[in-house]
């Protein structure tokens, strides 16, 4: 039996009610399948602010090290708006990320067939869509100095700092170019090389690393033109790969192609740990939405599908993932419904945790 | 009888395509109305730098300067992708945009009632379609400092800088309230002030500015969110005011949700003269497109549709371009399309200069 760590990090607003339900996942794999978890959970964002008046203790930032993953909900709430910067619950995830340096985010835009229908693209452009988006996450606009609001002449001035360098960019773009290679072996790397110089470098180290890769159709697009193109017809792509801010902007975009934000997750990789695991951080694309936090509104199959990316990518289960997703498609088909996806005739509206259970009981 | 001074600059690509039927326009006018043009013609983007070395001569650029308004077609090419970043065709627009100081690039994304059905989104969501997004434009990443390809260590670094100052953020968030006030009093401004301090002092700015409109419902949005929004339901919007970087990405979004990329125009304003017209520059939101140039295949009106913007804007015939918009419906009314509108039935294919000719037809 394998016995894998797995630290939790609920968050805020909606964070901790998805995450009750991916608890329960975990125990029906501990307790159902050839898998053990040690299970620990803290703080993230404004609760941990709240507590301890920073978004991310020094004592949580230890333990993510040590783990083999880490699941975060989500972090932020209007009640922290206007926090110093440097205390806000961005910052809590911006360490996790910065620290554990998790610098490939793997992003898949998947449009489920159940859900087509709920895009507000049309049903042709979208159904059957499975592009991954792979986003660099520890470095440029988000992490560049000098940064800051500085007084120049009688009038402040607000700076950041794009920064890449050639090591930076080749890394994530091996990922990526990783992944082509598992997948429709077809990479579109973007950039505004036209306009900035680090992306002149990044489309010259994306295009020296896809030497390395020749079975990779590689090309390359203007990220302006990659947000017209995912908007115009995205089945045109299989992989993608970005800088940071960028890659903020048109993951979103590409998981709103789907009309299905709230089953979205994410996967946040770093280098190999000495058990030749990376480190990784897995959260669900959707935000904390405070709106609609403590209702039991929720979708909780974003952060479910999360949990089954860790079981791919960190603990090898490539199998039991699959039960996951088959058992998410399941209650799909069924009709069940989260508040979000509500809309069509004759579909079933579940709460929070009524889909956690339909999910548990379809595995 | 006005007489207006209007400088040409088909530039590469399809543009002097697309503006030889501009030119027939601007006859017309001339021809038929109380209004007369100065006109006069000159290079920009790649064909500038194959004549002279340079994507703008300093002759052209000081012209530019003098003129009521300057029209623009396309820049950019193949055949320039490997030269050195200074001379790119794109510096030369750049160079206008800035020299110029055109800080407030309105750019409409409207949706017209013959092509809701061309667009990849569903039709409830983007038929009457009707917003403006004000993208700053002659700072931020595009030009601050330092910025360039560095050697660090033994390895490369690209490096950009995003800077704003308190004064340029609050001159483009007046022209967007502005705006706001002459349509629907609603303005929403886009930054990732969650992450960048220049975002943060974005938000500030315009916060403070909105105290001189009441009137306009002000409010704010993560461009990430941003992206997001517009995909699912872009009507909730009316006018977007964003940076330079984000401006580009969102614009050319809010453009493809349109379905007509190939119809939709854009101004480039400054501050007033001395005669009390701003300084301006108007061109298509398309690009060069070099793989359908010289084959009769443009759409001539996005870059007609930007002559009807300068009789607005710089020349202050308001009717006259609502005469000339009037002939763009009409014609698509009477089911005439260019090669890039094909794809219904019964429609009537035309060519970029029957296109032209049947718009003055119509007028
Ligand atoms: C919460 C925020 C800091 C974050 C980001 O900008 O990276 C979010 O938008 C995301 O995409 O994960
Ligand atoms: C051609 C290029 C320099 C330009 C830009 O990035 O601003 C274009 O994409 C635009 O949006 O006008």
């Amino acid at each position: 039996m394998s016995t894998f760590s797995l630290l939790i990090l609920p968050g805020d607003g909606i964070g901790p009610e998805v995450m009750a339900e991916v608890r329960k996942i975990i125990d029906w794999y501990g307790a159902k399948r050839d898998l053990s978890f040690d299970v620990s959970e803290d703080l993230v964002g404004g609760c941990a602010y709240d507590k301890h008046g920073t978004p991310l203790h020094d004592d949580t930032m230890a333990k993510a090290q040590e783990v083999d993953a880490v699941l975060l909900g989500a972090v932020g709430g209007p009640q922290y708006d206007n926090l110093d910067f440097s205390v806000k619950p961005e910052r809590g995830l911006l360490r996790l990320r910065k620290e554990m340096d998790l610098f490939a985010n793997l992003r898949p835009a998947q449009c489920f067939d159940a859900l087509a229908d709920f895009s507000s693209l049309k049903k042709d452009v979208v159904a059957g869509l499975d592009i991954m988006i792979v986003r660099e996450l520890t470095s440029g606009v988000y992490f560049g100095e000098p940064r800051g609001i500085f007084e120049e002449g009688n009038e402040r001035v607000g700076i950041n700092t794009q920064r890449y360098t050639e090591s930076e960019i080749d890394r994530v773009a091996r990922a990526a170019f990783e992944l082509a290679m598992k997948r429709g072996k077809k990479l579109c790397s973007m950039e505004k090389a036209n306009v900035m110089e680090s992306g002149i470098l990044w489309r010259e180290v994306v295009t020296r690393v896809g030497q390395d890769y020749p079975e990779v159709e590689l090309s390359h697009m203007y990220a302006d033109a990659g947000a017209m193109q995912l908007t115009r017809w995205p089945k045109q792509f299989d992989v993608i790969v970005t800088d940071n801010l960028f890659g903020d902007l048109l993951s979103d975009l590409a998981a709103m192609l789907t009309g299905s934000l709230g089953m979205l997750p994410s996967a946040s990789l770093g280098a190999p740990m000495s058990n030749g695991r990376p480190k990784a951080l897995y959260e669900p694309v959707h935000g904390s939405a405070p709106d609609i936090a403590g209702q039991g509104k929720a979708n909780p199959i974003a952060c479910i599908l999360s949990f089954a990316m860790a079981l791919r990518y960190s603990f090898d289960q490539g199998a039991e993932a699959d039960r996951l997703e088959q058992a998410v498609e399941t209650v799909l088909a069924q009709g069940l419904r989260t508040a979000d996806l509500l809309g069509e005739e004759g579909k079933v509206p579940v709460s929070t945790t009524e889909m956690g259970d339909a999910i548990i009981a379809a595995l």
